[in-house]
């Protein structure tokens, strides 16, 4: 299985931290550096989750080359700050692409919902119910953010990115997909209460901030230690770690950890705040054309609930 | 792969058709005329979608004959009224049962996921990444419901149900899943706009009502008669035909284009509503112990979105 190209969509507002200066009285300084982030985008008043998926969708699709949207037989969406649960994302990717007839479905793992839709293209793909599969990781999350909490109004940002899967290698520039490792850890610590968006309360909260934070830093390292020793591979042999981009002090962490020099870390943090589930893609989307041969990536998510994956890529 | 058990659950409170007499000046006998239903179950002030997915998946296990909870490696929830994205259902039941470090993830294709569930678990059992799978199926509509909408407030009702999948056979009573297809629809009729849930908006609306009625025959249809010629069979060697627990009406249409005796279809609309992803799951919980060695059941589904599935299983 082959990753063939993956693609961003960015909303153009541009929200810096004064914002929340004169909001609720919270220092540039200090929200940069307990989180890194200096900025974050917010979707427009027309925009959604559906909307910034299709962006995302339509752009892959334009830039892939030689794949056409026809072609296109497994969509996958994946958000937690959904638009429409009925129509889903996935859906609305599938009526703006035309493509009849093929599986369509979106998912939530929350922040780590990236590993599990590409968990499911490979099961598709070991099933030969397809071959060419797009995933649409979106986040809405000012939709459904409450600016004026203090403990995690300031982290949230909005955007998207499509990822092209495809059974067979199509171009030199494709990623071999090693080995993708997703699971639940619902039965540690405080992972049912710590963080929580139920849509008729309607505010993303996190009230145990703390332990999100312990447990992203022990279970990105641990299955990124994983995903690599159980292909013969040490940190030493990673070109780039993406993690779940929610905060640069979590992944300065999961640095630490696994031994890895801070040049080795994909951040968008600063400038996009925590997309979600978005965050590792959008990583993956600025990384991708800068991979040489031989090159290798690692992309690690934690997600509220709890979950957590690795994924280890090769360009051949 | 096989279906080894399955279980409902149900809320105690029973809403009946005086209710919506009473609210909104819908006379029983009309609701009945049109939909079939007399009633439908109303979850409790402490229950929600998880706390539901939980008693059915509890349920399913304390029946199961031959399966421990710590041999479960996978859980797929499916659910378009969820009470959390973020710690979603399967992440509840993940906690609820105590089962660490294995694939969570739940899944929303509206009414139809049911089938998207089975075919994701179908992947995992084909990757050798699982082969004892949950799949909760679980819809707290009254929470997401505007009872004074005259239109469809009366349609929906709450339940749950989960399903207990295994690689191999472990008991006579099991049923071999031969095909499951499913696939989105959201390129046909008015598919994005004819049923909808945005959770920010709180309320389930059906503003084309006739459109979705009329693909949901024409697909439900289809879908099983290409399940049973896939198979070389015919609907003559049907025991059961579980489709979406919609509306009594659709379901006659389906029975009557397929060519179907009344007898052969399973309904519950009648007393629970539409229970959304749930309605089929529990039929089947009825179904599944009368079944004889031989007989064969065809579940198909149908979801706004919209989406569309079919799953032939035999008692062997």
């Amino acid at each position: 299985m082959y990753l063939h190209h993956v693609a961003a969509y960015l909303p153009a507002t541009v929200v810096a931290n004064d914002h929340f200066t004169r909001l609720n009285g919270l220092a540039s300084d200090w929200i940069i550096e307990r989180t890194g982030i200096r900025e974050r985008r917010r979707a427009g008043a027309k925009e959604n989750t559906n909307t910034m998926a299709i962006a995302a969708a339509e752009r892959v699709l334009r830039e892939a080359p030689g794949i056409d949207t026809a072609d296109i037989d497994l969509i996958i969406g994946a958000t937690y700050t959904p638009h429409d649960t009925i129509v889903t994302l996935a859906h609305a990717v599938q009526h703006a692409l035309g493509v009849a007839d093929i599986p369509v479905v979106s998912i939530s793992s929350a922040c780590s919902s990236l590993l599990n839709a590409v968990e499911i293209v490979e099961g598709y793909f070991a099933l030969g119910k397809a071959r060419r599969a797009l995933v649409i990781t979106s986040e809405h999350n000012t939709a459904y953010n409450n600016e004026h909490d203090t403990v995690a109004g300031h982290l949230w940002g909005d955007g998207a990115a499509a990822l092209l899967f495809t059974a067979d290698k199509l171009a030199d520039t494709d990623l071999r997909v090693n080995e993708v490792i997703t699971a639940g850890a619902a039965t540690v610590g405080k992972a049912t209460t710590a963080v929580t968006l139920r849509p008729l309360d309607r505010d993303i909260v996190m009230p145990h901030g703390r332990d999100v934070f312990q447990y992203a830093c022990q279970y990105m390292t641990q299955v990124t230690e994983q995903v690599l020793s159980r292909n013969g591979l040490t940190v030493q042999d990673l070109r780039w770690l993406i993690p779940h981009q929610a905060n640069k002090r979590i992944s300065d962490v999961v640095l630490r950890n696994t031994g890895l020099p801070p040049e080795r870390l994909v951040s968008n943090v600063e400038t996009l705040g925590n997309t979600g589930c978005a965050g590792a893609a959008i990583g993956l989307a600025d990384t991708l054309p800068g991979l040489q041969p031989g090159d290798r990536v690692v992309v690690t998510v934690f997600g509220g609930g709890y979950s957590y994956g690795a994924m280890l890529l090769t360009r051949e």
